[in-house]
């Protein structure tokens, strides 16, 4: 055989490789989301990654259209590759939603490409975590999105968050009556900038980029000010929207969804209502959602989202209202190692065996098997090294039981269980396919 | 808002969306596996969809390479998307292996893309499921990699399966015999298509492709003549071999697969011998195995793989042994959509709240909390439509479990709790948190 020339084993500008380390925390989380979307009767989809390319133009901004991964294939056809799961959803639903019917409650998660500028440490390939129901225009619908995503944080190990609540219609009225109806893109656009550069920053592009007054910019920023329970809040909000019929009906939308989801029993400490939030995203019309960390808030919202009236209006001429939100997976599992959340385990089996004698494997074997059927997760070193070298082995991956047994332990008729944390260690009878080890072993994990 | 013109949602050629009929038993079965491998301390890894284009380029058939979706990035980088998840492995291993250390157990589920042709009824984005240990020259890691198998399968809910097991250096140690050493590659590649063409056809490609006379091809093929019971087949490999060193190493590897696997529990109508498993690829050095249903011989291997001695030869010179086999899901589903093992449900909650009494939302709400904190998942129908028209969704959605409850019922302080499989009903009373409810729908789950 001759041999190749070797390539450099590495990976792209803006990629990376889970090891076990990182990919068993991101597992742990996508189940817990999973479990979740599952629990309210949210179904799985999948799209493909690649599309054709007039699919995907155009449906973004003019950023993402210019950090479209694109190309031609080998018949010719312009395809793209997917860079988020909000334009096949449209697509999908565009597609298929005939015969699936409605309420479409689908998550999906899976990766999205996106030729970014790494300098400002953003990856170019990235995992989302979307859930929607479409095909309903119910409040009830609104709530739910706000339960799950409560259901969310606290399954994934978070007590202090909150999730800030608004409603567009709120916004548009207030924009109604300030004369800025008519500019109301830029306008939020502008204020949803308020956590990252200020109000003396939003104001200044309200004026230079929306064209308001500076006495309208004033206007916008005085409905962030306003803070308070969310009872307070929302007599004020009442109040201030009075003279307009659609901020009436999005402060009766805001109510609705507070009590609601009160009702379920979302703690008002957790749900805030939150003028100031606004989503740049043109499409949401109603309801819309952000999350903080308490402990973390700088690190902007971990999930997000909000109600919208047509998904999938470049797709299809039937109408498609809907509400959803994204967890941000790779945000979240960043801040969880940095809160000490992220337990550091490269296995994901809790108990080690040794292969301590060279010709025992086949107890070595048959102990495993006796475990596994009980549900109990074992790796069996493959190489009978020394015990030590194992033993390391173990330790370094983070295993938490040691079942040990040399030619002592199988003249005596045990195996010694080893527990690695504390190192407590105790003699157990090898008998009826190893029952009294399982109980041990359960007993420590 | 000025209306942009309509675009036709379509898929490209060779790829498919899921929607959730088939994603939820895709889903399932990808959940079975990485439980199996999880249990035997397989780490779930990911790697980038897109990588240097030299890193993928050569490193399979001359076929692989031309189907390689490949473009160059904003950066002007050639690069390529994945077609497997082998090189990506070699790569991973080479780059990461000193830092995590030996043995290196990984799985990794993920998509893998490939420009098929479509008429052989391919797609051209399909999924993988790899399980490799790597570092370990050990039979002890060919033994596990049966277990896994074995495991994976009767998870996955088959009975009746066959593991066809052979190695390749017993197939070196014959082909030395018969003086095809140096054409062993050509020699296997036709010996490899035995269970779709036939042994005329293989004979015929021994002699056109390989070189061989009739006598040898004649002399290959009665090795996979031979059959009996394991036991009676290894004494005549052990016979046929005898003269070869390496023949002879082999047939003691593959006595000690199957004593290590009958030793764990594996019974010997499961996993045959099977002379005729070459395996095309030429990586292999020693155990090969393919995985048959015995209800459906004909769709081919459903898990494949074996051992290789030197996993990343092009991207490091450190030489890592190791063992594994892949999960052929796609068809797999697609066989177990056959033999009528998939239930098919669109809905991963069992249970459904019709919003009956449109003055009830939060009733309904904290029922179906409830019932979530007790770990069942619940749909809550959005909007309060005629009961008729919601139950008939739950019916085509596939929910077992209905809980009706209207102003009678609210009257009452009771639910109705309807199994939407009989048919049957009760009247459970509403208190304590639902408890009662829960206890009835967790008696009809």
């Amino acid at each position: 055989m001759t041999k190749p020339p070797r390539v450099t084993p590495r990976t792209l500008k803006g990629f990376r490789d889970w090891p076990p380390e990182s990919m068993i925390p991101r597992e742990r989380l996508i189940d817990t989301a999973r479990r979740v979307y599952r629990s309210y009767g949210y179904c799985p989809i999948d799209t493909p990654a690649l599309e054709y390319l007039d699919i995907l133009s155009g449906t973004g901004s003019e950023e993402t259209d210019r950090q479209l991964y694109k190309f031609q294939d080998h018949g010719g056809r312009w395809v793209g590759m997917r860079f988020d799961l909000t334009v096949p959803l449209a697509r999908f639903a565009a597609q298929h939603v005939d015969r699936l019917g409605t309420p479409l409650k689908r998550y999906h998660i899976a990766t999205v490409w996106r030729g970014e500028n790494t300098q400002r440490g953003r990856y170019r390939e990235f995992m989302q975590c979307d859930f929607d129901t479409i095909g309903t225009r119910s409040t009830a619908a609104d709530v739910e999105t706000v339960l799950v995503i409560h259901d969310l944080m606290r399954e994934i190990g978070f007590s202090e968050f909150t999730i800030r609540l608004n409603n567009r219609m709120v916004l548009s009225g207030m924009l109604e009556r300030l004369g800025l109806a008519d500019r109301s893109t830029a306008v939020l656009r502008a204020l949803d900038k308020l956590g990252k550069i200020g109000p003396d920053a939003v104001a200044e592009e309200m004026v230079s980029t929306a064209g308001a007054t500076a006495e309208q910019a004033r206007g916008v920023l005085r409905l962030s000010e306003i803070t308070g329970g969310n009872d307070e809040v929302l007599r004020k909000v009442e109040t201030l929207v009075a003279g307009s019929e659609t901020g009436r009906a999005g402060a009766a939308k805001l109510r609705e969804v507070i009590e609601g989801a009160t009702a379920a029993g979302v703690s008002s400490d957790r749900l805030r209502l939150d003028l100031s939030i606004a989503r740049g995203l043109d499409y949401y019309t109603g309801s819309v959602f952000e999350t903080f960390l308490d402990a973390l808030p700088d690190i902007g919202s971990v999930c997000s989202g909000g109600r919208y009236d047509n998904l999938a209006a470049m797709f299809t001429a039937r109408e498609l209202p809907g509400v959803g939100a994204s967890l941000g997976l790779d945000r979240l599992l960043a801040a969880m190692e940095e809160l000490g959340m992220v337990e550091r385990v490269a296995t994901p089996a809790p108990v080690f065996i040794p292969f301590f004698d060279k010709d025992r494997l086949h107890d070595y074997l048959r102990l495993a098997a006796a475990l596994r059927a009980a549900g109990i997760g074992v790796e069996l070193f493959p190489d009978p090294k020394r015990l030590g070298q194992q033993l390391k082995y173990a330790d370094r991956r983070g295993f938490r039981v040691a079942l040990i047994a040399g030619e002592d332990e199988f003249a005596k008729g045990v195996c010694q269980v080893k527990n690695l944390q504390t190192g407590g260690k105790q003699d157990v009878p090898l008998v009826d396919n190893a029952a009294d080890v399982v109980e041990a072993v359960k007993k420590i994990l």
